[in-house]
């Protein structure tokens, strides 16, 4: 039996294993300087924080020590957003692991979280957008020196989460009560054949309904919506079952661009880790 | 940084991402039933068995837990034999990690260490030869069942890994100072390129220079021989670097066969381990 932690440790490692995964780092693909490997030492160095979350430790601390350990890599950042939704999943799994419950654990967050959340980027460089100019105190590139700022204002966790909704789906699994997160584990578990072979498909399926916000935020609205109407003709016409090749090309192309769907990487991670969780799948 | 009990879990993680590893599960070949999201689970699961050695735990006990762990998976057997090797070394390193260290600690292994290996083959079916007559009470395949046996006649781990030379090359890591694991180690660190790619190079080069003991036991002495031969042959015209086509073909042929070095799998995992560790590799 695996522990929570364990199931969100392997959950990252099936994500980045999954291929094709238009765009990102995947079994079959690397970019320049972020590489396969980098992701496999960033899910391990996690693991700690993962723990911290499992034994009940508060979202924005277990969180902090989380990125800190995944940024022992020299690629950068591998996982932050997978983990800014996995943290309180694997908490709430210590209880229960239910969309109310998830929500409760994000209402609960408090300022000492947001703190925590915002010490996270002084370890390592995560792509945002510029904040609007009564944010730009609250800058999370600031990192730890945001915190007394956040302190003033008397800001939690998920107010931070609420504003940064919309233009972040991660932030916006956290309003919403994580539901394409289980919209991605209902699908895992509905799915065919190898657990990487699913995470593709489901990747995919999620790509294809909502355009990446991490694409936004790097190439453009216009790209982002591009890449999601590709994304959603290719399993309009079912094409890794039909037409494998033409996402192979797909997935080659945005690597080639640049166009990182990361985001949707993030969701799937939590996706296949309530299905772990919850025995909808099995390895 | 990474504990002793993380290196040897991302060791086993890099060691199957590593590719072409010519007939074993690698990043792009899996076998019909053992596929490479087993042994991402596997190395997940011998999380708290290798934690349990780095603590000082005596060495039979983590090893069959770490076993234990590993075997939470549907694949079968991923990674005993690399788990053999990883706990003496990672008990190793919460002292020092060189073979003189490493020799003395299986040299202290006790009849009970020995009764934590014969129960680690109750959790998974590992593939072994026929042992001779005068040791068929002791007969691995007997797991748990054989412990009696065991302790009528007083033997050790190490002595129970010394009647299994030659034969099995993870028994003569034990027996002759994990000499090929520090080797490995080495030529790791002198590599050039990703991880995965020096995992790859290091894992042909071991293969070149010995048979691999569990193809002799599987598919007979002359097949050994043969894909040691072409190893060799491999090594010896630097087809990784001037034609990487043939390497990946013959990679495809030996999973085709069913021809599986997985010995030398498992001490390339334990190089990639003392490099991680001694810092010669960084991730």
């Amino acid at each position: 039996m695996r522990t929570p932690a364990q199931n969100a440790h392997l959950a990252l490692l099936l994500e980045v294993a999954g291929t094709p995964k238009p765009g990102n780092v995947d079994r079959h693909r690397d970019l320049e300087d972020l590489r396969f490997e980098h992701f496999l030492a960033g899910a391990v160095g996690a693991q700690r924080g993962l723990e911290q979350a499992a034994n009940g430790g508060a979202v924005g601390p277990a969180f902090e020590r989380s990125v800190e350990g995944m940024a022992a890599q020299g690629g950068g950042n591998t996982q932050f957003g997978a983990l800014l939704l996995l943290v309180p999943l694997v908490r709430a799994a210590a209880d229960d692991l239910s969309q109310p419950v998830v929500e409760a654990i994000c209402e609960d967050t408090t300022v000492a979280d947001a703190a925590g959340f915002y010490r996270a980027f002084d370890h390592v460089d995560v792509f945002v957008g510029e904040p609007p100019a009564e944010m730009e105190p609250l800058d999370v590139r600031r990192g730890s020196d945001a915190v007394p700022a956040l302190e003033e204002r008397g800001l939690t966790l998920l107010d931070i989460m609420e504003q940064s909704v919309p233009g972040d789906d991660v932030a916006r699994e956290w309003v919403r009560g994580f539901e394409r997160s289980f919209v991605a584990a209902e699908r895992l578990a509905e799915a065919d054949g190898p657990l990487t072979e699913r995470a593709a498909a489901v990747f995919l399926s999620l790509l294809a309904e909502r355009p990446d916000t991490l694409v936004a935020t790097r190439s453009g609205e216009a790209v982002a919506q591009e890449v999601t109407e590709r994304a959603a003709e290719l399993v309009e016409r079912n094409a890794l079952e039909t037409d494998r090749k033409i996402v192979e090309r797909f997935a080659d192309e945005l690597v080639e661009r640049g166009v990182n769907p990361g985001t949707t990487a993030d969701i799937t991670a939590a996706g296949l880790f309530i299905a772990l969780e919850r025995g909808a799948i099995t390895v």
